[in-house]
């Protein structure tokens, strides 16, 4: 079993809406789990519901839309999933997910609140796609390995993947951002090949697109949504992050994801607050 | 009281988390309720719940962002809409919206749920924001009294909306689509001026993008997410769509607006269906 799979791994008991796991801070950034991890994690509670749902007749394997909203950050350790199925459809299935930790004085609190939709993308035909980025080949392109170890002792989240950022856009790591509001890399998890569930966490996977605008505070994410659009073939993905508007203490980190074949595979859109201080939404 | 103000009024009783009103026919666009018209009740009946909530210490007025997952068309007649704080913050206040009718059988059948965050857009300084398409002046764009009559009795929600397309984008109209995949306009709402609520309709009102790509048929809004970035100025909305994957039964289309100072003023993304048959989701 893959790093990434037996730490998304769940367990089940009675209750066909209730899921268990824990947390590990081998994937931590900062002081909180990834949030695209507990996207990941949220959404697999959510398929495997479904999975044994009986009003799910048609096999809807792979997560085709998430709107995810964090309320409290997440914390290495145990934690529940709730899932409430809402429809079972022909095209789609949809659910709402609830993701919570013990807090300190004992009583649950919710760290992400979520609805999804599952589809069937095993055969998708397209009829138009955006053009992904023109990167230069990941042996020159800038890796996290060569950031200061100080910085990467707080950020084990990267040590999970092989991230190559696109020099042109790594600016921001010297002093020195392009001010366009632009990050753009190649993206593997180590010893994993892509796929659908994989494909919402590394929507939300590169640094913030923020750090290319001269904004190096922490940008929380305030909502997240992200659309699977095409299951991804084995190797590199190319991840292109970008920002038109930034104001009033947030900004919006739109993500596109392209698969080794030059497929379009995934997009986001999140609104993400921006302050210098840390500290979660209010 | 104006037309909006009146359609969009809600009844309240005992439980402060329930609230009533009725579809009008008039807000009915083709066979269902528009889309955008049964978002902005539901956020309303939120940021009412929120208005009286005794933990709302920060007033917050402001819809920021809502994620609504469509799951059967609203028809015309009475509806409920039950309400579910989840945090109130210092920034922002979440909650989740049920917008329910009662079916054929008399069981309530859930049209839409979604999440949603407030906030105060009161004072917004901007850093950064995406320049306001260049549009001819609404007198010489194209109006939707223009179009057929018959087209005109199926769109009764057009008649609520003074909507002026830019001719390079209305083509469609007359059987000649850009193929671009964009559509571009004014808008305003007929004897209202607009604010934060308003928005979120607004960024659903025009015409879907397919059409510029040749897709007549119906494209059910699956998922749809607003950001409201600041409260608007008086007068005409710019209103820019565009969508760049097309494939496996959907398409996004993202809708961004402007106000009458050339301000970003909110911003979306939508999942849709693509076919040719009507029915919703399955």
């Amino acid at each position: 079993m893959t790093e990434y799979d037996d730490a998304i791994r769940l367990e089940t008991g009675d209750d066909p809406a209730r899921r268990t796991g824990t947390f590990s801070e081998d994937w931590m950034i900062g002081n909180a789990v990834n949030g695209g991890f507990v996207m990941a994690t949220g959404l697999s509670a959510l398929g495997q519901h479904l999975a044994t749902d009986p009003a799910e007749q048609t096999p809807h394997s792979d997560p085709v839309v998430m709107s995810a909203y964090f309320m409290t950050a997440a914390a290495p350790g145990p934690f529940t999933v709730t899932t409430d199925i809402m429809r079972c459809g022909r095209m789609l299935s949809t659910g709402q997910i609830s993701l919570s930790q013990v807090g300190p004085g004992g009583a649950p609190v919710e760290r992400m609140r979520a609805i999804a939709s599952f589809g069937n993308l095993e055969h998708v035909d397209t009829l138009k796609q955006s053009t992904p980025p023109d990167l230069p080949p990941p042996e020159q392109c800038v890796s996290a390995e060569q950031a200061p170890p100080e910085f990467l002792a707080n950020m084990r989240f990267l040590e999970r993947l092989d991230l190559r950022l696109d020099p042109a856009t790594a600016g921001w790591a010297l002093g020195k951002p392009s001010m366009q509001g632009a990050i753009r890399g190649w993206l593997r998890v180590k010893d994993r090949e892509p796929d659908t569930t994989l494909l919402m966490m590394a929507l939300d996977a590169l640094p913030p697109v923020a750090f290319d605008l001269g904004i190096l505070g922490w940008t929380p994410t305030l909502e997240f949504t992200g659309h699977i659009r095409r299951r991804p073939a084995p190797g590199w993905l190319r991840v292109s992050l970008s920002s038109e508007n930034v104001g009033g203490g947030m900004m919006e980190e739109d993500a596109s994801i392209w698969d080794s074949t030059g497929a379009l595979v995934a997009q986001s859109r999140q609104l993400c607050g921006v302050r210098l201080a840390s500290g979660r939404n209010g």
